[in-house]
């Protein structure tokens, strides 16, 4: 049986930090638990946002930074009013691959517009829509690319961004941590998936309220 | 011979008003008076806000009023960093059918937003672009609808909304214009074409630092 109130973890962190491994390991976890969860990406999730997705992601458009941050602050505010929301008042667990914490760490500390800047846009588009936990998967910014090119991936626009870039982005990060210990688990990147699935499942057992192991509701 | 300066003019008001009509015979009438122009629409006059123009108007897409105004900043943030900043760098003049008064009119107001919070994100999106003049063709909105029905055009979502909706958006208009009196000139736009072109150009003489009369300069 799942727990009557639904819950939104986000999972943040570099690109290659390993966000999907975890999402993936996390919702069959919490499916052993007897949680059934809706797992989403950003930007995406509804069709309005993937079609953002496209836009930002598209290699021969000229995109501005601020530009970008708005394009991921209007496709969060559709993800919010079409999805999040109404999950969350049905009662439903919703694991996030990114959410306002990447704008803030991205368009923010990366690309230098400010957090505080950043967060004012945000703060519209989620009109009160926030994490019960945010998971961030905390990796030297070297290693993740290291990790990235090993998997051969090609680079997008915002990958091909220079090491100082990351290194904004990583720090921004941090700072948002220290700033909402409450709401932050930071998780080691680097250890092995199990450990890292570990670690994460301590840093929402609180939010377990009712964990009875056993399959998923029916 | 061109003003060394540029200038940017905007043009604001109900759909049905006659922005474009009164556009286009003001690019003649500069053109006259020695004054190349620019004229620009938005959301578009780059290929990202064109894109985004497409999403928005949609009819197939569910667009939250939130997103709705995120993209229309997204939209203005790159076409000041695309055309607008650069256009005025080089001491062009611009005309622009709607800038950020539409997004705080119609989102704002129209949409019941709050003009504050629109104005915050449009704050990110413009980065200290602003019209110099404002030129507002103020109609009834009853009128403008009929004014629309009578050219026979398709009502796009935006234009489906209700009366009161309108109504809002007139007012927000004129608060607007009310507590910026320096920028913005009030036109009557139930008043014949002819005369709405001497208004306008007598709402922006100040601009008209040089206006020698003759054909534009080559």
């Amino acid at each position: 049986m799942s727990p009557s109130t639904g819950a939104l973890i986000t999972i943040e962190g570099l690109d290659g930090a390993g966000k999907t491994t975890l999402a993936v390991a996390l919702e069959a976890a919490l499916a052993d638990r007897g949680i059934e969860v809706v797992r989403l990406r950003e930007p995406g999730g509804v069709v309005l946002s993937e079609r953002i997705r496209a836009l930002v992601a598209d290699p021969r458009l000229e995109v501005d930074p601020r530009a970008e941050a708005l394009l991921f602050a209007a496709a969060r505010a559709q993800l919010c009013a079409e999805r999040l929301r109404p999950l969350l008042a049905a009662g439903r667990w919703i694991l996030l691959d990114r959410f306002v914490d990447s704008s803030l760490a991205y368009q923010g500390g990366g690309r230098e517009l400010g957090i505080d800047a950043v967060a004012a846009i945000n703060d519209l588009a989620t009109a009160g829509c926030r994490p019960d936990r945010t998971l961030l998967l905390r990796l030297d910014p070297a290693a993740g690319r290291a990790r990235l090119m090993g998997r051969g991936e090609e680079q997008d626009r915002m990958e091909r961004e220079r090491e100082p870039f990351f290194a904004r982005v990583a720090a921004a990060y941090d700072a948002l941590a220290a700033a909402e210990p409450e709401r932050f688990r930071v998780l080691d990147a680097g250890a092995a998936p199990d450990a890292v699935l570990a670690a994460a499942l301590a840093g929402i057992d609180d939010l377990l309220s009712s964990p009875e192991a056993g399959p998923p509701a029916g």
